[in-house]
């Protein structure tokens, strides 16, 4: 045995506990402890530490290792631990461990230890011909709890939610509630509420399980049921399961479908990866940058996504170069105007990345309706009246003071004025008219946004100029 | 009494039903009948009708009234609803409402009322004369727990978490356990787990309610214990007890102290809080606006800070501009020059922010560390080369079609690959460099990036162009 060995080998090195390990998040050391145990081939201390690993942390790990190391980490580990692995590890490589590395056999020992939400995800990412002959391997009961999930649209309560619930009619008593409970809970580690159904099975409310245990056993459930958990319709959009969550700080929600009878659950942990999800798609569109980009996407298909972007944004260009292009000879007469046109376009461009940001995040939380758009509107249009104002008369004063011309101080400042009020206004309407249009405002809003406060930025200024020069004022 | 009335009156409007109201973020028409009530001094029916509502939508509603009807509704409601409605609204109202509308005995009686967490977090915004005067009407149990969560900073562990929660020594029994649940389950309806610690309340695992339930009364909680709920450090700051329920997935998390001792418990509804908070915040920082700005945010407030960043903006502009300047000549000499630069300055700024809205995002994810900073480095140079090389070689090309001239085709292509390559360079360091000193990256990488990307595009196409007007090759 291995003992043996390490009687003459120095005294091993402290491992590292899993629980302590897991907080750190550099993870050199103890992935250099893992790295030893699988060359060294000591696979019964590996497969102790990886399983005292979560999950997440796991699949970290094996991003940051090269694919076959991986791969032989991988398969090491039980069919539950790698379904939670596959939960949590990154798109590319999921996609490559689900269809090169494991037989549709392999694929169905995962999917029935996976609660079935987990495992609806899982087959959305797997061809359509191979996921009938991975459903073939599995029990009958999980197949039609699975194939129902997959039915619904991946961005909705129905894509999101679990069959894995508790649910007992409003005239059972508490035993019975318990006795469904007993079943479940050897099932899923999620069961946070026993919902209670009336006869059709339609939803009535939920029994929190601290009050099922205080509850003496002969007791109805519908004498400790609670009504504030708004029931979710199967189709409602994510975005708007994750606005629920939020605003009525539900831990898990029943879905109902368009009977009211009561078809799974959500719990908060899957509207959080929404709400990140969501969030990192905004940020990153705004930015140019796919939704889904990750630092470890492939290279050349992040390049190409980046060059289309940059593309429409070159177009936009060439269409502020014509306008700047038509006052050529203004320019020509007044050199220093080309110096000076930059700054009105560019302050336009902040100005109007501002009402922007504003706005589409207030969209994007809800906080943005029909209800409220004029009032923005006006709020965000006088706040770009007075910044134009501010910014205006401060780079009208300055340009003055450096070329002591009076009326090119004034042709900058109205430039100005007249460019932050079309910032404002643009930086609201735009990402307004596109959510209304059903177009991510996150996507097009600052494309359209700079295009305008550029344009005008350049016509405004040169335009101004051009009156001034030909009323002999430059 | 009203019946009276109502006998002559047209028959009542059907009632809007409180669960469907909730559902109708347009509220117009519930609004409508809680004015009716209110103005027709229906007092009973309107209480009846706010305490079946949901404190975020009271709060909804509160925000869309003016002051004076709000304050009439919000006197009506009960202490624990009053204090609901005040941790789910907006804060220039929480403000107002505390400060000018209730007397401290009236804050006292709402604190009684709320989680610790909540009544901690209400607290921390009132004056520190006022919170002593209040605090002197709160029993001495409540007392102790909300001064102890008010010595944490808000921002940590320590200021999200609440002291309701249930511990018992391990060597206790499952009857033990239910009878602590019993005491705690009246003052909270958030307990989810019973926590479980050693003689000396160092945290040590914690049993779950199902399995609870499930148990028979002599067990010993140690037996049923799990250990993968990882115990918070209680001057964690809040990003990272983010990032920890999202990676492990937790519903709760026990806090402990340096000791090890449990002190508290976080829930997820207060991480998701936080969640939406930083992403509010990133996003609107990356725009230029502060990350507390609301739609209803004072105007005047708002511009000013707004002022303030545009000064900023304004200054490196004016850098851009004497940079401009330095090629008077250049320009005078080819007037073509000024419609076209633009373009090189924009393009960089595209991509500079595509670059930095990755590497935001990701940094603040916790996905970029400085164990892959090298890596993304590399990533995001390369993918600078390629969309430099291409977009160069695309716009060399169109202005070579529109201008004849192939030099300055040839110019324009080397002053975009140029500017690219910077423009992910700077993306990438400048927003690690910016954590790495502790400001968030969120705030100040736009405006050096683009400042960045604006002189050295400036600068490379003016200077590019100088040389080969020089050599006569324009």
């Amino acid at each position: 045995m291995e003992s043996e060995e390490l009687n003459i080998a120095p005294p091993p090195e402290p491992q590292p506990d899993p629980e302590t390990v897991s907080r750190n998040r550099h993870e050199a050391e103890w992935k250099e402890h893992v790295l030893t145990l699988l060359r060294e081939e000591r696979t019964a201390e590996l497969v102790g530490f990886l399983n005292d690993l979560y999950a997440s942390d796991v699949a970290h790990l094996l991003e940051r290792l090269d694919f076959h190391e991986g791969r032989r980490i991988f398969l090491l580990l039980d069919p539950e631990h790698q379904g939670e692995v596959l939960h949590e590890i990154e798109d590319n490589l999921r996609e490559r461990y689900l269809e090169d590395i494991l037989e549709p056999e392999g694929v169905a020992k995962i999917l029935v230890e996976q609660a079935s939400d987990e495992a609806a995800d899982l087959l959305e990412e797997i061809d359509i011909e191979v996921v009938s002959e991975i459903l073939s391997h599995v029990p009958h009961e999980d197949r039609v709890k699975v194939t129902e999930l997959l039915s619904y649209p991946e961005n909705t309560a129905g894509g999101m939610m679990a069959k894995e619930f508790v649910a007992v009619r409003d005239d059972e008593t508490v035993k019975k509630a318990i006795n469904s409970l007993r079943k479940m809970s050897k099932e899923s580690d999620e069961i946070h509420n026993v919902y209670v159904v009336d006869k059709l099975g339609r939803y009535k409310g939920h029994v929190r399980l601290d009050k099922l245990i205080l509850a003496r056993p002969q007791t109805k459930v519908k004498r400790i049921m609670e009504g504030e958990l708004l029931p979710i319709p199967v189709l409602t959009d994510q975005e708007e399961v994750a606005q629920y969550f939020t605003r009525y700080d539900f831990i898990t929600a029943p879905v109902i479908d368009e009977a009211g009878a009561l078809v799974g659950r959500i719990t908060v942990d899957d509207v959080l990866e929404v709400i990140e999800e969501e969030a990192t798609e905004d940020i990153q569109r705004m930015g140019g940058v796919s939704g889904e980009e990750k630092l470890t996407s492939p290279l050349l298909r992040s390049s190409l996504q980046r060059i289309g972007w940059l593309g429409l944004n070159l177009a936009t260009a060439f269409l502020s170069a014509a306008v700047i292009g038509l006052f050529e000879t203004t320019i020509n007469q007044k050199v220093i105007l080309a110096a000076l046109m930059p700054i009105v376009a560019g302050m336009g461009g902040n100005a109007g990345a501002q009402s922007m940001a504003l706005v589409i995040r207030n969209i994007a939380l809800g906080e943005l309706s029909q209800g409220n758009t004029a009032r923005t509107l006006r709020r965000e249009a006088l706040i770009g009246l007075i910044n134009g104002l501010s910014i205006g008369a401060l780079t009208g004063l300055a340009v003055f003071a450096f070329t002591g011309e009076l009326a090119l101080g004034g042709v900058i400042f109205l430039a100005l004025l007249f460019n932050l009020v079309v910032a404002a206004t643009a930086g609201t309407l735009v990402p307004v008219f596109l959510r209304r249009i059903n177009i991510d405002p996150a996507i097009g809003s600052s494309i359209l946004v700079t295009t305008c406060t550029d344009v005008m930025g350049f016509l405004a200024f040169l335009g101004f100029a051009y009156l001034a020069i030909s009323h002999g004022m430059i």
